[in-house]
């Protein structure tokens, strides 16, 4: 008899067969614009974008968050990524018996915070109480629906001028042939930040999650236009990501290591534990593929915003090679694949 | 320190007291049509109906039932019984490391049958694996969203035929003196079923969890027109639902015990576990607040649907009395008082 085993939870392959297994092959399905066969981080129904996410992160604690910041971040940015502008959410929690109530409200006033920088409000909630032993402290589930942004025709139109696109929403099956890759900023933060937590880690460090709603940044790189995909590197990082863009436009990816943004402390971290930061996820940070005409434009914009200075091209999507390719330091160049478990598990 | 406690997920007052001090006065909220702060089992916010619910049930296989035709039938109806049409759902999990694939395989079947049922298909997702001892098997976070119904526009007619309602959506506040209460069913049903299951119970009984979605049912009612307020009587049971709807509509109710629809065996059990019935928590029952002239249609279309062929007029709303008044077989009055705490925590 077969168990669920971490690997299943992780965002990388093993993730993805569960989701094909469990998911895909029995649940009613694929009504929708963006069905949920498509697999982006949100669907889009009669106009209507809708995303969901539980946040299991351990410890709730960790160096410049909390899990209420990150369930506000994560979903917020779960909308925008689709072209979504965040109409409301909701909130959803499991909380264990006996768990402190200092802590609660310390973590609601950090969703609160947070849903006050996005700009988003709770329309609606749901409370329940496990006895001692039967949850992990707390667990939080936020979903969100949102509406298309106000900039997202005049995007698309931009795509439009320099080639052929068939969407109407920006999702990862769109990326073509040229298309340049912006990351947001440093990947691996967040991963890092919540590690050095960790009972039996416990390494120093000043590295602190990147959390935080990105809906700003995205509507001003929408603005700008251009913009053919966008995606949140969260569990199995940016590894991960590249990996689903690759396999669901069909198209080659090639990043180059020296553009990456990576925070020294993060590489150290990472060389010390035997991680690759690349597969570390984040909780702050977009990945945009943009049509080549357009990038400069989009990474100006993005770069105004506090959470986008460190925004940089990053690499291209191109028809010659398959898979992911990094080209690395010393010139060399080799495949990064989809992480197969989770470097660092129960990150979000 | 204070810590959290059982009561304060139950449904009663208690929960009442933790929703107004860690969610209404943290949380920035009231945007919408039916903001956060109803307390209704939904909001609508730009005409869309959003709501979600967190299902934590043990154990996950009962008499009827499991977690997954729960995790459908809550949210569909919560949708429902506001005046929508159920347009998406996602499906949301926590499984903890260990737990078994056909375990978990047959509760998405469970949930699949069901969305068929409603006529309903899931959109979005998520799945998260958490270590074993973190989480007890499986929990299931369903979130919704509904448009309003084709036929609530000549349900709201009907009620401004019979007197003035300000209302665009049938909701807690709205019911006025004259309104007929009507049950669809049986209550207490799913409750008994599951605690028939439970370890350290193992009464024998017939019962089966009543579990079901009602979201045709209640577009019977709608259409027959004359609806002020549903509601689905899940925590706390009919008990706390006729109390929240006595303290936001600020009415008196009154209701006939003999008139009020009871399995015998779930008085059996109930007896003999000294509980009360009516605090039990439903999953496929509806209470419906109808004006007076529309009762008799309403409760002839609601039994046509094979879930409301028991159904019943159990009372009326009016202005004489204050709370909620149960007049007993014996021709006795006694009031009904909303549950502190649950006697039957985890029922959903």
């Amino acid at each position: 008899m077969s168990k669920i085993t971490m690997a299943q939870g992780a965002g990388g392959e093993r993730m993805q067969d569960f989701i094909r297994k469990f998911v895909l092959s029995e649940l009613r399905h694929d009504i929708g614009e963006i069905p949920l066969s498509a697999l982006d981080d949100a669907a889009v129904v009669e106009g209507i974008v809708f995303t969901t996410d539980t946040y299991t992160v351990k410890p709730l604690f960790f160096p410049g968050g909390d899990i209420g910041l990150l369930a506000v971040a994560g979903t917020v940015n779960d909308l925008s990524v689709m072209g979504a502008t965040p109409m409301a959410l909701s909130c959803a929690m499991i909380v264990e018996e006996g768990f402190d109530e200092d802590g609660l409200l310390k973590i609601m006033r950090s969703m609160s915070a947070a849903a006050d920088d996005a700009g988003v409000s709770f329309v609606t909630g749901d409370t329940k109480v496990v006895e001692k032993g039967a949850a992990d402290g707390l667990f939080v589930n936020t979903s969100g629906i949102g509406r298309r942004s106000q900039h997202l025709d005049g995007n698309i139109e931009r795509v439009r001028a320099s080639r052929e696109y068939e969407w109407s929403w920006p999702n990862d099956s769109a990326i073509a042939d040229g298309d340049v890759l912006i990351a947001s900023g440093q990947v691996g933060n967040h991963g890092v930040a919540l590690l050095s937590f960790r009972e039996g880690y416990g390494f120093e460090t000043s590295v602190k999650t990147d959390a935080a709603p990105l809906n700003r940044l995205i509507e001003s790189a929408l603005e700008a236009g251009g913009v053919t995909a966008m995606k949140d590197p969260t569990r199995g990082g940016i590894a991960n990501l590249l990996n689903e863009w690759a396999e669901k436009s069909c198209i080659g990816l090639t990043v180059r290591e020296e553009d990456i943004p990576l925070n020294p402390s993060v590489i150290s971290a990472c060389e010390m534990l035997g991680i690759d930061p690349l597969e570390i996820g984040n909780e702050g940070k977009v990945v945009l593929a943009v049509v080549p005409e357009a990038a400069e434009d989009v990474l100006k914009a993005i770069r105004t915003s506090p959470e986008g200075r460190q925004a940089g091209i990053i690499g291209e999507a191109t028809s010659a090679i398959d898979g992911v390719v990094l080209e690395t330091h010393t010139g060399g160049r080799r495949l990064i694949e989809p992480p197969v478990g989770d470097p660092v598990p129960r990150i979000c």
